[in-house]
C-alpha cells in the first residue's frame, strides 16, 4: 500500500492550583489576569503540556520528561508555547509532519469560551500546525470540581514525511 | 502531497448522578429503566455529549457550549442523540466528513455490555457515521468508583471534503 | 474517494493498588521488582489493558469484557502482553491492520522513564505494531496522586484492509 498511514498520540497533564494567591495563571498559551495560577516549576500550562505530550506520543519519541527534564535546564522556566514550539520541532526532526492537535481541559477556571480563538491562534502559531482547545467542567466532581486543579487531555495526529518529498 | 490528511479530536464529559431518585437515566442514546439518572439541564447523556465534543474538537469549531449554549435555546432540553445529529450536521457544514467516533465511559452503572450493539446503532444513526461505545469501571476509585458520576472519553476522526467532490 | 480512511479508538483502564504488599507489579508489559502490585484477577497491567480496549474501540468490536470475560476462562490469569497479542489478532481477524497504539498512564509509581524503550519493545512485539507508552503524575491530586491506583489512557489507529490486497 502506497498510502501514508498517520499515527495518533495521547497526552494528559494535571496541574494543581497554586497555594500562592499571587501566582499568575497560564492556560492554553494565554495569561489569564485576575485568576490564581497553577503550581509547577514551569508556567504550569497544562493545556500546552498535554499538547506536547500528545505530539511526542504520536511520534513515539518519549514524553515531556524525556525532552524538557533536568538534562535540558534551558527549558526549566519556559512558557507552554515555547515548549510546544520545541516539541513540534522535535517531532518534525524525527521525520513527521503534524496533522493537528486537539486538547480539552477539565476545570472550573478559567472561563474559556471568550478566548478560545485567541488560544487556538497562540498554540497553532507555536506548533505551526492546527491546535484547537475546548473546555468543560467535571460537574462539581473530583479535584477539578473542587477547584483543586485542572486536567488537560490531548490527542494528536502526525504522519511520516518521505525524505524524497 | 495529494493525500487527504484526517484530523483527530478529543471530548470528555462528566455528569454527576442526580439527587432525585426518580430522574431517568440516559446514556449512549438509550434510556435505562430502573436506573437513577444523571444530573443536568439536558438529558445528561455524557456519552453522547463527549461524542459531540470530540467531533467539534476534530473539526476545530468550538465545543458544546459554543453550539448548544444559551444562544440556541431550542437545544436546551434536547436528547443526546438529537445533539449528536446536530453536531454531525455542523461538522459536515464546516467541510468535513466523519470517519468514526469512539467513546468509552467510566462508571459503575449502567451495566453496559448487553446493550452495546443497541447503543452503537442508536448513536451511529444519529451521526450517520460509525459510533462505537465501550465501558469500564474505575476499580472502585474516584467519584466514578463511589457511584457519584460517570466520565465519558471520546475520540473522533474527521477528514476534509473537497468541494469539487 | 479511493483513499483508505483510518479509524481511531479510545481505551481507559484503572487499577487500584493491591492491599497485599507482596503482590507483584506489572505495568506496560514489564515486571517491576520491589514495587507493590495492582489489584485484579489478571496481572492488572492497566497500560496493556487500555491498549487492548483502544484497539477494540477503533475496530468497533466490543471491549475487554467482550473478549476476555468469563466466556473465555483461558484468559482469566493472562498477562497484559498475552491479552494485547490476542486483541491484535482479533482486530486483524475483523479486517483491520493496526497503525499504532499510544498509551499514557497517570500515577506516582512505577518510575517509568528508564524502562520506556523496554516497555515499548515488549508491547510492540505483542501487538506486532508500534505501541508507545508515556507516563505522568497527577501533581498529587486524585486517587493517582494519593497512590491509590493508576489510570491508563490509550488511543489507537487502525485501517481497513482490502481483502484483495
Amino acid at each position: 500500500m502506497s498510502q501514508i498511514i498517520p499515527r495518533v498520540g495521547t497526552g494528559i497533564d494535571v496541574h494543581a492550583v497554586a497555594e500562592d494567591p499571587d501566582r499568575p495563571l497560564y492556560v492554553a498559551g494565554l495569561y489569564w489576569p485576575g485568576e490564581r495560577g497553577l503550581a509547577g516549576h514551569s508556567d504550569a500550562d497544562a493545556v500546552a503540556h498535554a499538547a506536547c505530550d500528545a505530539l511526542f506520543s504520536a511520534a513515539g519519541i518519549g514524553d515531556l520528561g524525556t525532552h524538557f527534564g533536568t538534562s535540558r535546564p534551558e527549558f526549566a522556566g519556559a512558557s507552554g508555547s515555547t515548549l510546544l514550539a520545541e516539541a513540534a520541532r522535535l517531532v518534525r526532526a524525527a521525520g513527521f509532519e503534524i496533522g493537528n492537535v486537539a486538547v480539552q481541559f477539565v476545570g472550573n477556571r478559567p472561563k474559556f469560551a471568550a478566548r478560545r480563538e485567541e488560544a487556538n491562534a497562540a498554540l497553532s502559531a507555536a506548533a505551526n500546525a492546527p491546535v484547537t482547545v475546548t473546555a468543560t467542567t467535571s460537574d462539581g466532581l473530583g479535584y477539578e470540581g473542587a477547584g483543586e486543579g485542572i486536567t488537560a487531555y490531548a490527542t494528536a495526529l502526525v504522519y511520516p514525511v518521505n525524505d524524497a518529498d
